[in-house]
């Protein structure tokens, strides 16, 4: 009874793998792992504007994959692209890595931080954080707010920020636990938290895709997904210059 | 120097006009109202699915009323699809009567209300009502929760429920003041309105397409906008599948 | 169809003219604006000593200008001296700076912060936000907090210390809207918000009197005044050591 | 070394004697009672108008209790009018019985809930309740709402009515305690509170006025007054139609 | 490598063997569970003096387990009782069904609604969401308050009394998830689910002690516990009259 | 009628005696004060592993006093170890000078900031800020975080630390009063006030234990104690390993 959960990563370039990013899981859990990408939507998401493209992309990818068989599905960005569309348009579970992270980082200490790329993305966070109730848990957002380039053929300066901002939110905004910002970071979090323990804070590292994998597997051993009663299906209606899949079963 | 303010109606279906629902405001500023429809998108709003469908459609048309000298658009839709969105996309303003209406329902009373027609959207609503910060004024959203095509050609029907709905959230709820909960019921407010004070409770009854167009008006007279520190301009970057109109000034 | 909103200065002094502060209003709305002062109350307000002093004036004024055909009146205060009786007190709106200001200012960005004069003021402003139900979209106030005197003929001082505090405001505290503090700052907003706009923060600044007018305006446009059933009209008692006009209307 | 605590009931009629409520207290500590009216301001308080008319007098009083030696002042009103003026006119404690009758409530149960006799008042309670800080602890504010003529002469009723809201609040509301809303309530908590245990709801009752008193004799004995950080003198400064009292010490 | 989970009964009583709850959960994952009470404590937890007669005997049976290479202990009561202190005293993830089960709960809904026996328990978990962070989520804890004898050997009188509840919490507080709210309900969550769904109410119900164990293993399997720095491990000092084990490893 | 309080101090240790502490609280009122430790438990408290250690020690004696006729008991440290047990426990008023302390500090300032040794200790006293209902009053709580060895013998230094955080808390976290977060601070709550004063910041500053005494007192002579509906008595059952005394009344 090998169980499959699909990437949906919400952008349309030649993405990196993040199985990878994955890899060991499956020494745990009896899984299949795959990713899709979006056939129309933005190169990247880095602004509402970008999630909006992307959002009905991703309903799209999860009927598919509730079609294909799929166990649940996770939206592979921190913003959690189109989750409220995609819990209505199907049955199996739908995690963002945005909301799963946050209150499994919750749950570890008193107050987590999120450390991540981009200024204009933290009061997008912020936001998703009232909306998921774990606002009093958030002791802060944090930027590292270096151009994207500089950091894209350089793991060492990007661990460099992202340890500096995580420090300070430990010791600043009475954070306990670090939650990473951007399921973009990848093969970062080990590496963060053995500086972050290197430096005396030796605080939980949160890699928010294998996070939402593993609570996506806890729910669907437990026969949970979201509420139909908060998520109820979307009344057929027409639907004009978008041509999203029926969903079968 | 007239002003000119566009209403964009977030769906694809032969769309009532709404301009009748602005009758009168002319009487007091001098504005042009112009009313349009999505090319693509859901036949109408009644979902975070179909939320996702028309955002793409909203900011579209709102690039378009910047780039034909529009002074400032409203989203014809209590959800505010694509509001962030559009906010980034745009320089002049953008209101959606969900925020709109809730900020003013707030400054009329100690508490107010909403009354909607489906259920299904009082969690949108009140997930609103925490980002734009005025949930502690929110006393509740209450549905009327019957069959849109009950009340279709039966107004007395839909006036009935409307203020049955908001006694109880005017005797129960500790609400003072009721907001209309979809830019949908035309012609509705001073019937509703005139209804509570007949049953002595003279509550203000906020029409939202109304409120939205005089706080718009207001806001193009002193010269202010949304913070482009709060939604930047989105990065220039390859979208596949839409065609977004380019912003020209 | 001329409408009348008439600005109630709340305190004794031979007060500088506010109508300057709202030139050019009357290029977009048909309204004629004209201002009080107290026979009775403090020279100027600068705490709740200040405010209790004023607050009996306020509510005469507002009385008196119901009975003389006004259709809206303000309170030229940030402290909204007298905003609760005054609603009480008459049926035609009563709008607070401060209220308005910080309703206004939160639907412009994600967080805002008022700058202000004085350090003491401060959580009279905070306590205020509570009460309005926007503390969450509150990010900070801030005082400038030097001597009166020294800024009195010293415009380019008092820019210098706004444009400080704003900056503090928008990168340390999450602003990203300005809400000038002071009803008093006269002709200072467009100043401070091209100042703003130099330091490469462009965040809209609101001017609090010329808010509250607009807002005032919108009200009379849509018929709306506050809530009867959260402001109810006082019972008629016998007061001693005050002469309060009727109410003739 | 007889502690003197002053009442400030702050309204004009001939007031009942409020000491008779406070007997027996002094067979606890060593204080002195004495009770003050106001020479100008409403007859009774029950709007935010009656507060506004009443603030100036009870300012003037409490620094007449100063000048006088007396040891702390309280409120004899619900609405604690004047309470943040005063605290800046004065250096001994000044008490509002709705403060501290709620903090002390909120000590003894999991929430607590307020009984009052007037619909509204409790806007204005609830509104104190964010002032404080005790909002979380609030379960409600319940009024009898019958006209006071009705109860003037009928104790009996006051109290069938009291206990009626009481037993709503501690059944459908939560509270675990029950703090009195008016102190004009004159000898009633412990009848309420036999009423309650007879209910078998054995509830605390407080009685707002004994409770301050209690309280102020604590701030006397520990050598503490209210924060002059947060409630600093006012400035001295030309008042025009008011007498206020000079602060002799 | 198969991990080790252990259940922490808090209380002395000849305990039903959890076991059996977690039967079905190793065809998902591999894992050995085991059980042990308490030699000192209550005989069931029921109140806050009950939770600080179990505390101690938690926080042994934590240590003992990290000493015998467990990889992760469940305090089995939805009190928590002695969480803190155990997660201080052990570097193993420690997890309390109510802190998990609240966390999981708000995840799958807009909000949740905890329905447990005991009228008593309903604030210390209204607490406990607070200290969680989740409070904004939780629709309501409802008791079904009737004696335990009563439902002892009646499971079709206690399915009957959840339902109820339950379909009050989904129909009028809003909830859209049901989380049971005591690990000694046996057998109950699918038939519980089962009857919502027959009444037109199909919401996930969660069977609290199955949901921590999910979430222990997804952690075990992340590498992840919590944080030292929000429970450092406790000063080493004298101790009289307990015999607390020493930590090993 | 000499009314007798007793403090339990919740640890072991030859301890220090606290009725120095108190002294000259019997020149404001009649009464008894004497002090016990415990037989069981930690040598001090800092940790929620030392709480859950002291908790039965500090029910046994709190039931205890009850039966020698004690009027009020409080629990001799900040982290009001036991609180809610005992309440449940006995009927007498059972006082936590963390509960106490928090509420009157925040009815003498707009906010205030608690000051105390260890940094691990501060998550556990904002924790019970929520619970108690103040988090909105409490500005921050700020440890002086030096060895307890480095101020044991040295007072100086003990004041010159706290003066420092203190003045921190009155000027960057806008505290308008301290609080003492350490039942252990002997005889320093004045000269930590008089440094405060002649820094400039004359905040009141709270004495946790004689605060407590003040409302201890209070409560004893208003006839009040904690609600039982909201600590019920515990169910009696059979309990192995603690001998917990009986309540005799």
């Amino acid at each position: 009874m090998t169980k499959k959960i699909r990437i949906i990563t919400p952008h349309t370039t030649p993405r990196p793998t993040k199985l990878d990013e994955l890899a060991g899981l499956d020494n745990f859990i009896d899984v299949t792992f795959s990713q899709v990408g979006l056939d129309t939507g933005p190169a990247s998401i880095e602004s509402a504007f970008d999630d909006a493209l992307s959002a009905v992309g991703v309903v799209s990818r999860a009927i598919e994959a509730q079609n294909e068989g799929i166990d649940a599905v996770i939206i592979d960005c921190m913003g959690d692209p189109g989750l409220d569309a995609a819990r209505e348009a199907v049955s199996i579970p739908v995690l963002g890595p945005g909301e799963t992270g946050m209150h499994m980082a919750a749950m570890l200490g008193h107050k987590f931080s999120v450390v991540t790329i981009l200024d204009r993305v933290c009061p997008i966070l912020e936001n998703h954080a009232k909306i998921y109730g774990v606002q009093d848990k958030l002791a802060s957002v944090r930027p590292i707010d270096i151009a994207v380039n500089d950091i894209a053929h350089n793991e060492t300066l990007l661990i460099e920020k992202l340890t500096e901002q995580s420090l300070l939110a430990l010791t600043q905004d009475k954070a306990s636990v670090i939650l990473l910002g951007c399921t973009g970071f990848l093969g970062i979090s080990e590496k963060l938290s053995a500086a972050l323990q290197d430096a005396g804070y030796p605080a939980p590292v949160l890699n928010p895709l294998r996070t939402a994998v593993m609570t996506a597997f806890g729910l669907i051993s437990l026969g949970l997904t979201q509420s139909s009663i908060a998520w109820p299906p979307p009344s057929p209606k027409a639907i004009k210059g978008f041509t999203i899949p029926k969903l079968v079963s």
